[in-house]
């Protein structure tokens, strides 16, 4: 299963996922005055990244929305970008947040787990119940996998995520959490984790306690490091059974060059960010 | 807003959003033996569809994740099939499904709204609460348009979006309901109708007097016609107290060829099946 390999990738390298949320303003400007496109200088951008932190982070994210943003150019850059990372035998999460009915995630299965945007796992929404998510579980035999999302950190995250139900007062995410820790089941690795993983926020830490109780076999994408507020300390606390997860940040990592270079050096300064990241968890754990 | 224009071109031509959720397979062998790639194959299939179509359909509606699953190919049909139809003076809705967090969701909104990837409304999914959706309200002033998921047709879709809340005891999609009529009220047009529109599916027609009664003013895109076993009947009588949305059909509409024909002549049954579609819920009005 994909989680195995990520394991041992997070064992080696470090829980660090980073986030190439790249928008053309992080663009130092040698990169920027070349005679490219934008999705090309965007590329560009993300190569040198990779090249410079590829032997440090467990995984790499993907976000497609800004990809999508710049439109058909934008699409060849997050092609190419996943392309990359692959071919440093490194693992892309693309973080698609993809939901439809069966015939529909068929396609996007298609889509995003061969061809042109061929990811090893990808993020879903799974507001639709199993339809959304069981046309991938062919996927997971070969080496795919999947986030569902199931806390979000983001403030309106509990608009509905925390609605308590009717039966038993459980809120949706925790409704959530047990579905997937259900559907995920037949997927378990050798590791003791599931292909199909969860995506849980950083920002309500206490609730945390609940998800891994509810789904201890599921390895968790941890969004909110840094520029959202999460900690290394807390992290920590949600590793101290082992490690359970990949820990994303982007922009705290993608940007740590800005307004200091706007030259080739960028990367020192994201490898650096990266390695300050990857301590402050480590000198907790 | 993009409703009252909507409004108006149902009015004028008929309640049925067409349903471009083109596949290979659906393609006749006079364009599929032609030498072009697989994504101009699909636009050329669909661009006959739209000539053969736009003055009996109130809408179109894209399917981005059959568009996908071709890699850049496809997103190439996708931007020229989105392209042609606003050319053509008709509305199309994006169905994307999008929903990612603010600075996340502005970028799905610059995507889909301005470039490459340009329509008139997208299909949101608000599981991460008003963030997801908030991003889009600038561009509503700019007659866009949202259909935020509510209440879908696939049979999993139960799964979460029935459960029961311990509140009051209503059911998440009614929770749901209620937050796109809030959401969707400071942009309401002279029709009535607000910008924020809602997917609600036709397979549970009890529940339809519940999301009525909770969102008046809510514009709905209403799938599961046809194929996924909705009658016109069932539609009239949403209806009855006029018009309040637009009916989906993708197969069976643009496969009505098949098996019949294999040449030019396609687009003749695809129009014949737009016209029986749009008889068989207006016989009941």
């Amino acid at each position: 299963m994909i989680t195995d390999i990520l394991l041992d990738e997070v064992k080696r390298k470090s829980c660090v996922c980073l986030g190439l949320d790249t928008r053309p303003g992080y663009i130092p400007s040698f990169i920027g005055d070349q005679d490219l496109s934008t999705g090309e200088k965007i590329f560009e951008f993300n190569r040198r990244i990779v090249d410079a932190t590829c032997d440090l982070v467990g995984c790499y994210k993907v976000q497609i929305a800004c990809y999508e943003a710049l439109g058909l150019d934008g699409m060849k850059a997050y092609a190419d970008t996943l392309k990359y990372i692959r071919s440093k035998g490194s693992i892309v999460i693309a973080d698609v947040k993809r939901g439809d009915i069966s015939s529909t995630a068929e396609q996007y299965a298609l889509g995003h787990f061969t061809g042109d945007f061929e990811a090893d796992m990808i993020t879903v929404n799974a507001y639709m119940g199993e339809d959304a998510v069981s046309p991938y579980y062919p996927f997971l035999e070969k080496n795919k996998g999947l986030f569902v999302l199931v806390k979000t950190s983001n403030k309106s995250g509990v608009d509905f995520q925390d609605l308590g139900m009717t039966e038993d007062g459980e809120p949706l995410y925790v409704k959530m959490a047990r579905k997937v820790a259900e559907w995920g089941r037949p997927f378990t690795g050798q590791s003791g984790f599931s292909a199909i993983g969860a995506v849980t926020g950083l920002t309500y830490p206490g609730e945390f306690e609940t998800i891994k109780e509810v789904m201890p076999h599921t390895f968790l994408l941890i969004p909110g490091y840094g520029a959202q507020g999460g900690t290394g300390r807390d992290i920590a606390s949600f590793f101290r059974d082992g490690v359970c997860g990949v820990v994303n940040s982007s922009r705290g990592l993608i940007t740590a060059h800005k307004g200091k270079t706007d030259g080739e050096d960028y990367t020192d300064y994201v490898r650096q960010a990266v390695l300050d990241m990857k301590q402050d968890i480590e000198q907790w754990l």
